[in-house]
């Protein structure tokens, strides 16, 4: 594969959404709340957020937005109801605990092999996150995390969702190169379907906890050009 | 001043690009040609090559597409006429000369304090490019001189060329800031105003060289909240 540059799905594909946001929960809930049913609840808000969005029905927001409207769902999963209460307490978080969760999004750890696979990567190749996630938190997750991205694509800089076909049409058009130069990396079959469906090539990363091991991810993407279990192993078969 | 990110003009401020495109120059178009003059011809023709897109009169398209058009003018300075012809000669350029002349822009050095002060300045803020070159450009020039952003703004990202409003507005809404937490950083008076205009803070960094000396810049900018003589003295005034 002759590749110019590498772009990347972000959640769950280089960052632990699930570790990450149960534990910034746990440490802003307290240890009565199941943390990890509570990442998993606001998670399965996730797409279904955007759909308004995708649908042209109301303009874009940041993926923040969409997250901060979907807390008071995923908190009642987990005994907790409201948002704006008086104080914090079992039957309520106050705004400023709400702003804090939103925020746990922008504080999420990298799985161990994304640095040492991206370093590798970047001696050779340009990369980019191309996620749903805002700019702003790709930024602090890059910085956070020492995700060495050489610039912040995705959803935001396009103000559309993937899998809008802009937000893959992106990524060659600003990198200059055609779209059969750059790899497209997610753990997410669909994501890596859109991707190609836009001439952009395609690596799956098999991530088996992303949901905490259920579902099971699929092993491998037949689709793909290349599946993979880590990024030091796509760094391998792309000869860096 | 408490700044949460800082955004760079690059052409004069970051990098010289008038000693990288004489340098091209002098390799592609060889030592007949003075080379420095090129430089500044073309670059004459840098600012007028805009207006036509900040007027609404055609679409965006990014510097590289402005620099080509420019081209020609430029080399006819300096008694070079026309590109496309057969081959390469003192008569004209060919495409694939023209094309690498265009690359110049994209292989310019960082002056000597830009990378130390970038360096320092990021070990507490988020840094950025805020130019009119393009998204490619300026990973190309970060690439090359190790110039350590953050993430790469600027006018190709929201399809405006400074100084128009929506450029600097994109610095704070993409960086989730005030804009008086965005400082924004020139060797050029006119783009300070500009940014200052629409709420970010400023820094002037005098660059006698930019123009080979003549003309030679203010000293200072008296309606910059700083003014200083490198990065690194940016660095310092900031307590990085």
């Amino acid at each position: 594969m002759d590749v110019g540059a590498l772009v990347f799905d972000v959640f769950g594909t280089v960052v632990d959404w699930r570790a990450g946001v149960a534990r910034e929960a746990a440490r802003l809930l307290g240890p009565g709340v199941d943390a990890a049913a509570f990442a998993d609840a606001w998670r399965a808000r996730y797409q279904p957020s955007m759909d308004r969005v995708r649908a042209g029905e109301r303009p874009f927001v940041p993926l923040d937005v969409l997250h901060r409207e979907s807390l008071p769902a995923a908190l009642a999963e987990v005994g907790i109801d409201g948002v704006g209460m008086d104080g914090v307490g079992m039957d309520g978080v106050a705004d400023d605990v709400a702003a804090e969760l939103v925020l746990a999004w922008h504080r999420l750890d990298p799985w161990p092999d994304a640095v040492p696979g991206l370093t590798r990567l970047r001696s050779r190749h340009v990369l980019a996150p191309l996620s749903n996630g805002g700019v702003r938190l790709s930024v602090d997750l890059a910085r956070r995390g020492g995700l060495p991205w050489d610039l912040v694509l995705g959803a935001e800089v396009v103000g559309r969702y993937k899998p809008d076909p802009e937000v893959y049409d992106s990524a060659p058009r600003l990198l200059a190169l055609p779209p059969s130069r750059v790899l497209m990396v997610a753990a997410h079959v669909e994501d890596l379907a859109e991707a190609r469906a836009r001439g952009l090539r395609t690596a799956y990363v098999h991530r088996p906890l992303e949901f905490g091991g259920d579902p099971a991810p699929p092993e491998t993407d037949p689709g793909a050009d290349l599946s993979v279990s880590s990024l030091e192993e796509l760094a391998a078969a792309l000869g860096c």
